[in-house]
């Protein structure tokens, strides 16, 4: 849950009560004594009638007899979805960002369904390397079945925060479509997609924009331009209103939901009675649909406050011949590229990438900061990287701990290449 | 949640609150702040600490490096376990008792392992004959290696009511220990053990009890018994809190519960904070160990109550010519076995056993009453029935609905078995 939270629920600091019998009195259209009941395994008709209103505002997909249901938070959700549609009987693989979230992959492992990652730039996988992989797949070589399921974050991507552009996700779904690959889209970071940074404009947000405005300026998602039904998108309130809660959705076409619905009923049955009707109160009857797209809005400016003052940190403190970045356009994840071939130990042929990449995140320990090991995130751990990079985020803290943070990660970076 | 909660809730009338920051100010030790944030998978430290201390105080295992660890729920543990217990490319099998709790069967079943049933009594599984199936296993004939996993419901088991004594736990571990079985203990109804029934004596309850004459008088479970450590107990809150919690617990070894730790990890991720702080604020911090125990103290008192009251009815209404059962000595299932072999339909080879079952099910509910025909409960769907059963329930209905269930069904009977 984001910190700055509270500031939003003083600032309103209403009361919101939910009783035990409103739906008999006819208060309300949902309560305790139906929360906290027996429920169904894809979750209460009320908060499904929710996301589904949610999601047919934000992403009208182009499709009459699409569904969503509820889940118990989109690591499970994935788990459930790589059950349904691959199996290590017949040596099934998936395909993913080169760099990718490290519980995917880890997810996929005890499955025994194989990871293979796509090369990327800063806005993502690219969809001639997705092609190109897929055209010339070598089965015995690669001791995999050609994929038929692309596991991809497109926006604020963890760990890069890279983030397709609409044409990037034409491309990629048109690939999609010429491979039959099946899409599980992950979603947490898409409505935090940001302003374009402006060195030294830190804290300027626009607060006049409209609801529509704001919707509107979002880069469709692959489930809006699903015309073959073949995307799963997974949606998370866990990066935008609570992670405790356990509870988010999938949509996808009615056949997809409805074994997706089997699955749960002897898997988890679903999520908690008490994470669904506390949401369901703040978001449908306190909030309203305009009133969370608000609140979204209102959370994507303090992210985009936090990224400007991260971003700003780097340009002052980062050691500019060796380290290099773009600015990430959603999410809350900043990823930062240091040349290996300009250190000494490389070119002598000493030190490899990692043992590099291992001495600077130990010197950051010793300065009492942690980054991320871009070695960590690779979608094949087996495979060594071709490149250095180093995860940092601007997720929870204050302006000046980021500063003093990216001040010591330069001064690492600086001792370790030997510079002044 | 049963309906009668209520009232126990008003009697106290205590208002319960739990703050965002009541940790950083002593003033708790767990407060929305760490509930509502990422969390461990095995659930958090202040709640797993509540089900170590009731489970060592109920149970006591008898070996050191026993663990418990939060759970999604009974059926999502049971599914994690049997993950990691069975491999359908092994053709794993495991035991159950003949008639089980449907839930159970299904969700072994989409994961190819297989069930086998084992003869009851009264006192639920025979031992005698779950030795005899072991000893005389023939993996060709049934397709399946030879079990090493058992699942029970050793106490009011669900659908037949059945308990298991003390002597017959004692002999069935015994049987587990001679052919290395695994045993999964599922228990939602263990504090759910009532008196003995006294025809009319219905809603006599002893109030005067000690919480340590309480605990005295239940019968040991197996995890109590489990020197070998081959016991996993599957606990919830969903039949004596709130099913609706999504929050149930499992023991077992250290080494299991590092396993499925790290299982949940990549499956659900554990359940939800909402429902681990209102549970941990009620019977921690306002309940405590004693007062939960009260609490089922008074839940097994109603429960007695109500089982009594149908009792009572199928006393006066079902036809003992061909209808017989034993109390019920926990749980909230009751199970009659009307006798097929009195049916003249049958005599004559004219109708089998589920042609009786089906014309008495359908005769309930035109009448307005719904009982559980028994062979939906079969561990083996494909087997024909030797006997016939319905399951009834003291669950939920009043005294004087229950009443007239039975009245119902007892004049079902009498007209499909042409009776006056």
């Amino acid at each position: 849950m984001p910190n700055f939270s509270e500031a939003a629920t003083l600032e309103n600091g209403t009361d919101i009560t939910i009783g035990k019998y409103d739906t008999l009195n006819s208060a309300a259209e949902y309560d305790l004594a139906t929360a906290l009941n027996y429920g169904q395994a894809n979750g209460s008709p009320q908060m499904n009638r929710f996301v589904a209103e949610h999601t047919e505002i934000a992403h009208n997909p182009p499709y009459a007899d699409w569904r969503s249901c509820l889940t118990v938070g989109s690591t499970g959700a994935l788990e459930q979805a790589l059950r349904m549609l691959c199996d290590k009987a017949r040596c099934d693989a998936i395909l993913t960002e080169e760099y990718s979230f490290s519980t995917a992959v880890e997810t996929a492992m005890p499955l025994d369904v194989r990871v293979f990652g796509i090369e990327m730039d800063g806005e993502g996988l690219l969809p001639n390397k997705m092609d190109e992989l897929l055209s010339t797949w070598d089965e015995p070589a690669r001791g995999a079945r050609k994929p038929h399921v692309l596991y991809t974050v497109p926006s604020g991507q963890n760990p890069t925060g890279a983030t397709q552009g609409e044409q990037r996700r034409r491309d990629i779904y048109a690939v999609a479509s010429k491979h039959d690959i099946y899409i599980l889209e992950d979603e947490p970071y898409y409505f935090l997609q940001m302003p374009q940074y402006i060195p030294g404009q830190s804290g300027v947000v626009d607060k006049t924009q409209s609801v529509d405005d704001f919707l509107s300026s979002l880069i469709p998602s692959l489930l809006s331009l699903d015309t073959d039904g073949r995307v799963m998108r997974l949606d998370s309130f866990s990066k935008v209103v609570v992670p405790g809660s356990r509870l988010g959705w999938v949509t996808a076409s009615a056949q997809m939901i409805e074994r997706y619905t089997r699955h749960a009923e002897v898997a988890n049955q679903g999520p908690s009675g008490f994470s669904q009707v506390v949401l369901h109160k703040l978001l449908d009857t306190t909030w309203g649909h305009e009133g969370y797209f608000r609140w979204l809005m209102h959370l994507r400016g303090e992210y985009t406050s936090r990224r400007n003052a991260l971003l700003d940190a780097c340009a002052e403190f980062l050691p500019k011949e060796v380290a290099s970045w773009q600015a990430p356009r959603a999410g809350m994840f900043h990823w930062i590229k240091v040349d290996h071939a300009k250190h000494s130990g490389f070119v002598s042929g000493a030190r490899s990438i990692l043992d590099i990449e291992d001495e600077i995140f130990a010197k950051c320990i010793d300065k009492g900061v942690l980054v991320g090991r871009g070695s960590w995130f690779r979608a094949e751990h087996d495979k060594p990287p071709r490149d250095m990079f180093f995860r940092t985020t601007f997720a929870a803290a204050t302006p000046e701990n980021m500063r003093e943070a990216i001040r010591r990660l330069g001064a690492a970076i600086r001792e370790v290449y030997g510079m002044a």
